[in-house]
């Protein structure tokens, strides 16, 4: 089904720089763009694809509306990014069948599960007795959600998502663990989503928290009593330690790990595959990913990392020595 | 429903500082606990939270026994955390109706697999043929145990664990990859705790050993003909290749890579975020992660350190060359 | 069931010294294999296990025939490795029951999916609408295959995969995450492995590709519009960040990270927990670990990392001073 970019323009605002009548037949990257296909410009760097672009329509910002026009239809917003997300909304809408709320039959909801009507429970999926399921909230197949957890509004579970398994909680005795019982639940707020096979641990007393706006991606782990505030986004694989406290709008790369009891400030990054071993008070970027290299030098320098220590202790006594060198030259003999 | 005192007590032993009749509505950490509610102090640097909670009883020990007497009820006890894990049993067991044993309606069992009657099998789980399943082990919903897996007596698997898919094995042949087929099954001793989609793959040829005890967190990836000893745990996302041998006692942190064909002593500790890549001979604690820093200033050290080697030339040259002018000093002119 | 050794040859090749009439009872490595067993040498540097193996049967190279023969029969072919591989496929075949073609009653099958008669769909798994599964491809237990995902032939894909999931995608805008809709799906090609729990989340605008005869170990992730080329293998919990193109006949390692947009080169070998944050051009091992060492030494490394730029610094200035000696020294004063 092809989209005029009129009924786009309708649908979105923005202001249309060509004929509202062309039909756009695909969303595409700028570099690829073909007929019939609608791509944006979000990045000055990509100026130099706006020439070259088969796009039939290019979303720009009003700094390069006159180039795009020259070569063709554009439509002018503040944030062409942003304006791309909400079309491929639109898109969505417009191809794809409308979302059947309810239950589907293969999924086992326990009948003291509160499901709003308007939720989804997709096929294989498990809810159990007292789980909340909020409005318009979709849990595609196999997702589980367990005892007692809560989620709000809106939010997206991806296939495989676990909710509320128990936390890792053992208190050693004699070489032995002893099970602590997890009391607590799983608080998810509105306009989460969480991606497939990832799992956020009920608290051991007292919940498990994650607020409005969290996105996590695939495969992520969130141990128990973690709580991630609002708007904040981690990618895939990244794991949170127990009882971690991470702020609002913070995003955590993949493959990064935040160890438990730690509290992140809101507004910290944290790269990908980096560790984050202390509490981080001030907003910012932080990083800790040893360096790839060619194998041979990585070797050497790995092995060398091993003694770099004592090379700290032989650059000291260098110093010391120089310094006795040069106070000795100075001395007339 | 309330537990009294008294009754926690009768079931757990320690020795109650207080009315036997006070009613425990609630377990809280001590920094939060408050009227009804009963906390624990295991380690002295909480102590002053001794003081200011507002915890109706708390579990100490001996030494803190008058302490907490003088600010109203406590249970004094040698390992307050070990009593607080085994309260949480209590707890639950006094709040949660009874496990049902038996096999969901909707899980997939093999007529050839072996359940013990005890056991419990949940929703939409899958047991192949020739599996067994022992004496009260749990299997949460959605857990795969495949064909000839062994679970031992008292286990608990929680949604989404895969035990006994293939190792990952291929010889490479002519540029393809020529599958090698995983004869072997997964042997799961007794009391075994596996987190949320966590996989622990079948052996090439040979079995793929858990012993007794040994607790895994979620995410955790466990090769083909591992072997991890009795009482070993690992938390979240790590991850041991194959044919490593990891002893009794051990702990994996999260996000920890144990390498293939290595030997871990019993009672090694690997830190969080290690990777593992020469077999550990001692117990004691072992770590290898990059230091976190704020973005800038870790790109300069990650950049030197790409010279690290070059580096340990400079100050050998320059050792050498402070020495001869140290020693030409001494000379006589 | 056994397997003689002139069924073995007449299966698989090889030129056998020893009785046809001698039963195989079992597969085993050199080192542990007893009478019944056949094992392989693939490798010169376990020689010496030839000699006091108790295997019936082994397989070697020529170079080893002579020394394998004198003990006992052996199999002789250019690569036992290879040749093993393959008798694990018949061993295999001749132990195990016939697949069974079809859909399992309790998969949930979109009428709008299209199933090869030769495909199988294990229990619970779910395949959405227009999604395709080719000729002999097995979905074990609990795959999730999504809307409009094609998966070629003779490709199997273990319990708890998530084909199609939702790319990570959402465009920052006023403090809150602006959902991308994901409009484009995955596809795979012929003779693909993907282990338990691993993700290859769908594209953006276009699509996410795995090539013919790649093999993905357990909980790997496979980000949007990533592309990874033929014969390509990655071990457990790897990750490849969006639009990342990884080249025909590369090894990823267990738990290493590729970040997005990257491109790698055919052939590259990315060591285990390895993070690359560049793309690479050229075929090769490449590694970036962190070493493991005892706490304490990594302590002090790790702290004095955090200086190293520093410290490049000093060695620089000590070069300088100690030149000025040097050429103080030469001056006749």
């Amino acid at each position: 089904v092809a989209l005029s970019l009129g009924h786009i323009v309708e649908s979105l605002g923005g202001e249309l720089h060509g004929d509202v009548n062309l039909q756009i037949e695909a969303l595409a990257p700028l570099a690829t763009a073909g007929t019939g296909a609608l791509a944006f410009l979000s990045h000055p760097k990509y100026q130099q694809q706006l020439a070259s672009t088969g796009a039939t329509c290019v979303i720009v910002t009003p700094v390069f509306a006159e180039a795009a026009h020259a070569r063709g239809a554009c439509i002018v917003t503040p944030d062409p990014y942003h304006y791309f997300a909400r079309l491929t909304q639109l898109w969505k809408k417009s191809h794809s069948p409308a979302r059947l709320a309810g239950v589907h039959p293969s999924a086992v909801v326990d009948p003291d599960a509160h499901i709003h009507p308007s939720a989804t429970i997709g096929p294989l999926c498990v809810v159990e007795r007292g789980a909340c399921i909020g409005a318009d909230t979709v849990l595609k197949s196999r997702v589980v959600v367990n005892e007692d957890c809560v989620i709000g509004d809106r939010c997206l579970l991806h296939p495989g998502v676990v909710i509320g398994a128990d936390g890792f909680g053992f208190a050693p005795h004699q070489g032995l663990w002893e099970k602590i019982e997890q009391l607590g639940a799983v608080r998810i707020g509105n306009d989460v989503e969480i991606g497939a096979n990832s799992c956020v641990d009920r608290g051991a007393v007292g919940d498990t928290v994650l607020e409005d706006g969290v996105k996590l991606d695939n495969l992520v782990q969130i141990g128990h009593n973690v709580f991630v505030g609002r708007h904040t986004a981690m990618a895939g694989c990244a794991g949170v330690a127990g009882s971690a406290h991470i702020g609002a709008n913070c995003t955590v790369g993949g493959g990064a790990v935040v160890l438990g009891h730690l509290t992140l400030a809101d507004g910290v990054n944290v790269s990908a595959s980096t560790t984050v071993t202390r509490s981080i008070n001030k907003p910012g970027l932080y990083t800790g990913i040893f360096p790839t290299d060619d194998n041979a030098s990585w070797e050497k320098n790995a092995v060398t990392l091993k003694h770099l220590y004592q090379l700290r202790e032989r650059i000291k006594a260098l110093e010391a020595n120089v310094t006795a060198l040069q106070s000795n030259e100075n001395t007339p003999t």
